[in-house]
């Protein structure tokens, strides 16, 4: 096994604490409890990462770290004392979007260095992106991201997919991990400003 | 630890495809985008599994396969491009069905293989079989299997059950595969066939 | 790693007890099959040690151990062949209260012992003690008590915060865990006599 390369450790905290973000805000915004918004600040903000280090053999990121679970906690608190106009209007979707894009590289990043194989890889990102998400909406009893047609998990699909393909190209990785993020981000932003969605399963008459 | 008993990777890899169909088939019905079919055909054909292999330590199948996920992928988009009609009828539950037998008799197989006692060896089994279509009824937001009262659940433990005993008493591997995934999947298509259920908890007056 | 403290193996079965009774009694009172049955109490009774067990890469706790399937096996059948008003009344509120203060104890005990950080140990502790009740939740598509104001999760962090202050004091570890087991129950308990909420996020105007 290759090492796995040395991820900026800014990046990944920023990249979990606006998954956080998105998970706190949805728990204020349903008017939770403060339990619950550090619950949902938490399973959104690790819940992708600690999928895809289970499922590589990868000790899970933020048990032994000194630095994210103390962040989780500040984004919940943050978010719990200040009023929720301060990030209203399209705030939410924005910090996900970024989230999405951020973690899927990052995912799929790992994997490669774990040895993955691309394909299993392109998968692993998929999951880190998306899985905290579908957590948090299953526990909050709505649709999950997974079941609406606008471009979510595709984005993540993109960012991770291009990760792969530059890293096996052999680019420089810091490279390929930022023009993968921006991909993602643009595709997943598009979406959010014209509305664009897949089409339907329809060959049914 | 004896080492595991090389599985005939042909019958491992359909097993996995007839449950990824039944995934994809519910997604498709649905009428979701391509890429929940995806997600779906995923979740349903290595859930199981995957929840065993971490349960029991073991590296998580598909990871690190070159054919798993190709084949995933590869039964999402058959599903996409076909009439759904193709599969109409009970298709869906005789999928799932053989799925169910041959994926409880594999993961006993498993676990016992991996040194884990007899009664969380079948444990392990019904996991394996079941908790991929759970997963995707919790993700549909519909009455997961584990809440009707028809045979399915039952169907998995009997497999299980068979495949331990067999294995227990010493008798050919092959042959208490064979059997113990006939007997299964018979169960679950009698239940079927002729709407066998269970009956409910009724100590109350 | 310093070694995991020997926990006195009674304690450990009986908090896995009457967790699988919390969520045997929920199975029969939704007039589930004896299937169902068992599965709820497997799940409520080591889901969220599991989940914990997988976090902290220790092995599975219930996989290769003799006692707790079989036991879980027998709480499932005793609900099942008695009437339900054995059980009636608060029982099922006290069941589950006592599950979680012991297991939210002895997650945060395990996690430390592994050498996890005090922050991420009482989250340990607190999935340990509210996990399996979730996914019975969600499994039973009732809403979860993450979602719910009343203090459940909120006596679990107390007595995984009071585990973890008092290990890191260095107190003597068995008057720790009981102590910090009878503060959370007693929160619980409180929650459950007088109605006690949290208050709900609320700075909107």
């Amino acid at each position: 096994m290759t090492p796995p390369p040395a991820l900026p450790p800014l990046l990944d905290l920023t990249g979990i604490a606006v998954f956080a973000l998105s998970g706190a805000l949805l728990a204020a915004k349903m008017r939770q409890t403060i339990v619950s918004v550090v619950f949902f600040a938490l399973v959104t903000g690790v819940g992708g990462g600690s999928v895809r280090d289970l499922l590589i053999d990868a000790p899970v990121f933020w048990v032994r770290d000194p630095w994210v679970a103390p962040v989780i906690l500040m984004i919940a608190f943050i978010t719990w004392f200040t009023p929720s106009r301060w990030w209203e209007g399209k705030m939410l979707d924005w910090a996900d979007a970024v989230g999405l894009a951020v973690y899927s590289v990052l995912g799929t990043a790992k994997a490669l260095a774990y040895g993955v194989a691309p394909v299993p890889a392109i998968l692993m990102g998929v999951i880190t992106g998306c899985v905290g998400g579908i957590i948090r909406d299953v526990l909050a009893g709505r649709p999950s991201i997974l079941m609406r047609p606008e471009l979510y998990v595709t984005a993540a699909a993109l960012s991770a997919t291009m990760c792969a393909l530059g890293t096996l190209a052999g680019l420089p990785l810091f490279t390929v991990w930022a023009i993968a993020a921006v991909a993602g981000f643009c595709l997943r932003g598009a979406a959010l400003i014209w509305n664009i969605e897949l089409p339907a399963y329809s060959r049914d008459p």
